[in-house]
């Protein structure tokens, strides 16, 4: 008989004792985590168990932090790695980004014996293992609710309140820029690349988009997502990953037509291969949504995660999936609980991976594929296409033909069937003479 | 200085030591709770760090279910105090509902050491002082996440994930049964009547609706969001209730007009009076709510729990409010974490009260009323009207008015004001012999 993971405990410092915390960085997050826990001081006192005390904020130059509440508190220091090891910081607050460095400071912190919150999903992501080990080895907490839609509670749920269910499948609007695009389009009829400008102009697009746009961050979330949901280690290099770039005014358009909106989804599914053996899968595409769906009214840059679990049914989490402050309050709720195992004792759920299901192939995934293409217009052509999706196994929903002079517009949404047979199909299709042009391949959600 | 409730701690049993519990109740919840946790063993070994265990399943008479899986089991007893004495019983989960007798049996299992799960909404709102000081004293564990909205993580996201945010509002669909009224009525156009009959048809209303159409059901869920909310014991006295009876076909579709929808809403807030002392409040009333908030989307008997907090800003919990299966899967998520403290120490938050708000008096409360009245068609009627609003110091945001022959149809919308001057406001229009009929008054949400 297996036991869950940690074995270790270590008894609480006792209520009113106070509870150390080394911030590093000191940015949109840090700023907010530093301040909220500076204004509402005695509210945490109560809610930890003890006085929350903020040893340092390390920051890579503190001139460039002159006249900031950490400078005017004497806080700032260069040196991240003698402040997380000192003996009086009990919680270490990362919130740097990026990967490498990050990684070296959380593992130092584990390592000590200090408790580790951190709102980087990319580190997450990639290094869940060796982090999820090091917090084990040192029975010490790793918290990480801001990796996943910042302010809006995912990761608790995930591993508290469904606990005792399971998950069947795991829907997410989990980046804000694309969703933000996505939906501008939708209700402008603009293209990707004007609002995608209008999204920069805002604010809402880094300089450089290429992560989320292309799908980068929803995959990292995607892959945190699976791994809490299945109880099976999920990293970054499992998730399928397809972006938003190639989705033009033209798809949004006949989405709406059939009554649809298109969003960049983070699924991630446990399912039963032909052979009967159950697989987890996790992949970001941008997916055709009915517009009764929950997800659908999912507006601005709004995150949103759908969870549907065997007992509890369909659940649905929204609000602000970004922003410094909504990060900031997911990071603080988690040094709260944090907090509180330093002064009571016990520890927090740590990473569950007994479960261990297979990853599939993105190739044995079952999608449905809407298929937008332009056809000659003669007798004959239909046939011959819906032999090609029959030979393929592929049975077909619906079938909408828009005829024109000589060519015609045909539209062909697919029932579920593997990912590979699809793309197979595809191909066969383009090869056709009488298909002039593949307007457009999307996948599509079925409710 | 003073610290957080519980200073007690007790160490684990260590992992992979059995957990056992006593279920109180075989009803809808509590069979399904134990369907789930036989048919889903190794998962909950796993999970919770040992063996979930089940001693004994009470009921009132073991006859009544013979040949349920409790019964082939052996696990049927009348004996519910012996049962949740046995010193091989860790996790007491009281679902029987009522308020007397559960009160009773969870206050015994608090003082024998056990940690108690229960689903009963009513319980806790009534008696949450009592439960938690039995626990405190005890230095055990009491979870309720079933008592508001089912399925829906609310209970955890409040005193876990938002534990280091202040929250401002809590705007609950805490009930299904209204819910699902009011949506088939926003639908259908029919009336209150023929739709409670379709409820009850459908079983979404029981024999004797009162506890959910007057609202009771939703106050027991606001008291507690309250509680949660604002570190402040609110109870069910505390909680202005009005219920859905009198709300018209009329009423509905003049919401539709103005682009709005009518929900019965658990609404919490933090404010400040004109001397600027923080106060709570709750309340449960008919809401007209703008079609565009996320509230006004949830359809049938879903549930629905909106939060706004300073730094998270806007968030929305969606899901199943009712029912054996999406209760038992909040149920089943406490279990999982009162037998993972059993297994490895510590506590999970208990009651917090430590802010102790003054609670307001509803008249003191900050509402918006939308008026709608029938005036005679003549000269000087709206001058004399909005001369009584600016009396009582209600200023008007809308005012629509709706010719006839002698007879004016006038629709009055306020900004917020207090309860008590709009209430007197009211009592003086109705005197006056211009107005024929004050056809319907409804709060209004702010957005």
């Amino acid at each position: 008989m297996t036991a869950a993971p940690q074995t270790m405990f270590k008894p609480g410092k006792g209520a009113g004792e106070p509870v150390g915390l080394a911030i590093l960085g000191y940015g949109t997050v840090g700023s907010q985590v530093l301040r909220l826990i500076h204004e509402n001081s005695e509210d945490f006192l109560h809610r930890a168990g003890g006085p929350l005390e903020i040893r340092g904020v390390a920051v890579s130059s503190v001139e460039k932090h002159e006249g900031s509440l950490a400078s005017e508190l004497g806080l700032l220091t260069t040196d991240a790695e003698s402040l997380l090891r000192r003996d009086d910081v009990d919680i270490v607050v990362e919130v740097i980004g990026g990967i490498d460095y990050p990684r070296k400071l959380v593992l130092e912190a584990l390592e000590a014996g200090k408790s580790v919150v951190t709102a980087n999903k990319a580190l997450v992501a990639a290094h869940s293992e060796e982090l999820a080990q090091a917090a084990d080895a040192a029975g010490v907490d790793l918290y990480f609710e801001a990796a996943v839609a910042a302010a809006i509670p995912v990761v608790g749920p995930l591993r508290r309140s469904l606990a005792g269910d399971q998950v069947e499948t795991v829907a997410g609007i989990v980046n804000g820029t694309t969703n933000f695009i996505l939906d501008a389009m939708d209700s402008t009829g603009a293209s990707y690349d004007d609002m995608l400008a209008e999204a920069t102009r805002l604010g809402y697009a880094e300089a450089d988009p290429t992560a989320d746009v292309e799908g980068h961050d929803a995959a990292s979330k995607a892959a945190i997502l699976a791994s809490l949901a299945f109880h099976t280690r999920v990293t970054f290099e499992d998730v399928y990953c397809e972006g938003i770039s190639h989705i033009t005014a033209e798809d949004i358009e006949a989405a709406k037509q059939a009554g649809q909106t298109i969003k960049l989804l983070a699924i991630c599914e446990r399912f039963r291969d032909e052979q009967g053996q159950e697989k987890v899968s996790a992949r970001v595409h941008p997916t055709l949504v009915d517009r009764e769906h929950p997800l659908a009214s999912v507006s601005k840059s709004f995150n949103a995660v759908f969870v549907e679990a065997e007992a509890a049914g369909r659940l649905m989490f929204y609000g602000n999936g970004a922003g410094g402050n909504p990060t900031a309050s997911a990071v603080l709720g988690d040094i709260v609980g944090a907090a509180r195992n330093k002064v009571f004792g016990g520890r927090a759920p740590g990473e569950s991976t007994y479960a261990n299901l297979p990853i599939a192939d993105f190739g044995e995934v079952l999608t449905c594929y809407h298929i937008d293409m332009e056809v000659e217009e003669r007798q004959g052509v239909l046939a011959e296409l819906a032999k090609i999706f029959a030979d393929n196994g592929i049975s077909l929903r619906t079938v909408r033909q828009e005829g024109g002079e000589d060519v015609a517009r045909l539209i062909v949404v697919t029932h579920a069937a593997k990912e590979r047979d699809l793309q197979a199909t595809v191909e066969k299709i383009k090869s056709i003479d009488a298909v002039q042009k593949i307007t457009s391949v999307i996948r599509l959600m079925e409710n």
